[in-house]
């Protein structure tokens, strides 16, 4: 590998990113490798191509081994007219991160970890999660051939496991406090020689970068005015920022979309602090949403989020669960069903143009995290209908009723 | 619309294209588009292409409307060592057809057939089926802005009917023989101004047609020596065949791979008369197999997928419920997750395998044609475990086990 080195978001301090670092160790803050400042996309087959071969001059530390790729990224970016005039805003696009290999956008990061943690030498491999991340990191590293630990909490429902199970992780039911540990698995991970892709890992990070990448080659370089991202421990949406700031850097794009950090009102420390105007995210205790998948109470990467948004003119909102059943609805009758954290954009971005805090000639994209089959209880809070008919008399039924 | 000409499978008898026509009058047997004997495809950036407008020659029929996409295709084509080891082959392929909007293969022909009803003047839109293709076309449907029906079997538990009805099609329980339904639909629709897009429809074989052509583009136009397709009505190993005809006539490949027709023990009427040497079917009255994506009794495509193994030097072979089971984790331990169905190919590659029918250098593709949330509860039949732990006694645990 490569000399490359991280530095920690707050007070730069540098560490060796040959060796694998998550935090600083004086100001306890997330770190990130590098900006890159100088690169160009590889042209070619895009069909043909590895997603990290593409933009390898993005991933100088890394060298791409093809071999743990399970396909992911160069997902869809869809516009939808009807969505944006239920927005009332002028242009609309969906970058569809349903379509990885799991069915959300943590492949991408996963995807880049792994290789991270097989050219370090390690044969472990471990994740702290109940939501998306769990199956994508239990999906390659065991394709990858590395043992592979999950860590979820005691409670979780069966319903969620199995679909983690089914890759042949080491599936581990932890008995505490769930908050803590993501802490406590770095520890474990240095103890164990466990290398740990958490959700905001400086290697997660670098993932999410491509879907910057890919929303500025789909849209042909011209920049939309917003890019909202539901947020959970704040992983997704600075490496989102982190790669259009590298295509800013070299000269790809000129200028980088406002970010939304969209969040559930029952589980949103960011958008607490950014409407209070402080500079740190405060723990919370309780917290309910049907919005699981981005149900983090203390998000590790919170205050940089925050910090992000400062730099970037971005902006914090919530929604409530209301909002975001709506929204999920009018999106899956616009061809898009996401889980109900991917219905979060969208009714961010409706909620801020009622506000008026953006303008009816606004142009967004809104990610849309993960596939809606991978919550399905959430479709019982919609009132759904269906006819019953007998088959002889089903042409009549129709005639008289549509 | 251009002029096309539908031809009968069977008898070659000519049907104009500018109208909804699904079988011949005459032999009853399914229509298909021309073949395409010259034509290029368009390359350029792939990531900002349209499926139908990268393949434009292919579809002269259709002037390609990219607002009706939801972003369908260009799925990734997933090397996996481990398996060919497993299937005890020299290369093994997974086209992961789970990477499109609504998570099957039955997108493709989807978008082909919703362009074509659109052209055609319809305002209404059906189908039968009561797997992948109901929230296929629920979602393209009513994207459309289309007054969507999608009937199903009056027993389809809630599990398998929320995710259709969240798109807000019309969802319509029959009572009555299901095996009908696919032929009373044709009735109804004409009936009532629908165009149905139904399992073998012309338009969704051609769209079929784009899984064979992007995998001649990832393997460099090196033709695999078999392509291996679960198969229910037959549309979707038709239009893979059609595909690779296609390429070959414009002298874009230089043969066609033998075409595997992958069916569940349980339900095989295809495999059952090719194994028979008959060149019709045999309508099944009592099925039963875990692969419920795949389980027709009466496949309106089957007699046409005889003919085309026959002139294709094809095979056609069936696995029991434990082997699709078997397969499946495997599958899912290289990273990738099928649903029952979608694990019946590699089943069927190591059964032929065993059986000495293929050859241990043999080169295959399987098509995994749909994700494995799709059916949950198949996960009950896997034998998956978890452990349960303290999280102060992690580390330990940790250390001690593994």
């Amino acid at each position: 590998m490569k000399n490359a080195i991280f530095r920690c978001t707050r007070c730069d301090k540098a560490f060796d990113a040959n060796q694998a670092h998550y935090r600083c160790d004086e100001c306890k803050e997330p770190l990130e490798l590098e900006r890159i400042a100088s690169g160009k996309i590889n042209e070619g087959n895009a069909m043909k191509q590895n997603l990290l071969g593409r933009y390898s001059d993005f991933f100088p530390f890394l060298e791409v081994d093809e071999d743990l790729s399970l396909g992911e990224g160069f997902t869809a970016l869809v516009e939808s007219k009807s969505l944006a005039d239920k927005a009332g805003i002028g242009k609309l696009h969906f970058k569809n991160e349903s379509q990885n290999p799991t069915w959300s956008f943590k492949d991408r990061g996963t995807y880049a970890g792994v290789q991270h943690a097989v050219k370090l030498g390690y044969d472990k491999i471990g994740t702290v999660s109940t939501g998306n991340m769990a199956p994508s990191v239990a999906a390659y590293g065991v394709a990858a051939g590395l043992e592979t630990f999950v860590l979820v909490n005691k409670d979780i429902p069966g319903e969620k496991m199995k679909p983690i199970s089914i890759y042949g992780a080491n599936l581990i039911r932890v008995d505490g406090d769930y908050g803590q540990m993501y802490y406590e698995s770095l520890k474990i991970g240095k103890e164990n020689g466990i290398y740990f892709l958490n959700s905001d890992s400086p290697l997660r990070v670098e993932g999410s970068k491509t879907i910057a990448f890919e929303i500025c080659e789909q849209l042909g370089f011209v920049m939309p005015g917003y890019v909202v991202v539901p947020t959970s421990a704040g992983g997704n949406i600075r490496g989102i920022e982190k790669g259009f700031a590298e295509f800013l850097a070299c000269g790809l794009i000129d200028r980088i979309p406002k970010m939304i950090c969209a969040q559930a009102s029952g589980c949103s420390p960011i958008a607490r602090a950014y409407e209070a105007g402080r500079m740190e995210i405060e723990r919370l205790y309780e917290t309910e949403t049907i919005a699981h998948a981005i149900e983090n109470p203390f998000p590790p990467s919170g205050n940089q989020t925050l910090r992000m948004l400062g730099y970037n003119g971005g902006i914090a909102v919530s929604v409530n669960d209301g909002q975001i059943i709506e929204a999920q609805k009018m999106m899956a009758e616009a061809g898009l069903f996401g889980q109900p954290a991917s219905a979060v954009p969208f009714a961010a971005l409706r909620k801020l143009r009622s506000a008026g805090k953006i303008s009816g000639d606004s142009s967004a994209v809104c990610i849309l995290t993960g596939s809606g089959l991978k919550y399905a209880a959430a479709l019982d809070r919609h009132n759904l209908k269906s006819e019953e008919c007998r088959l002889e008399s089903l042409s009549g039924f129709i005639a008289e009723n549509y």
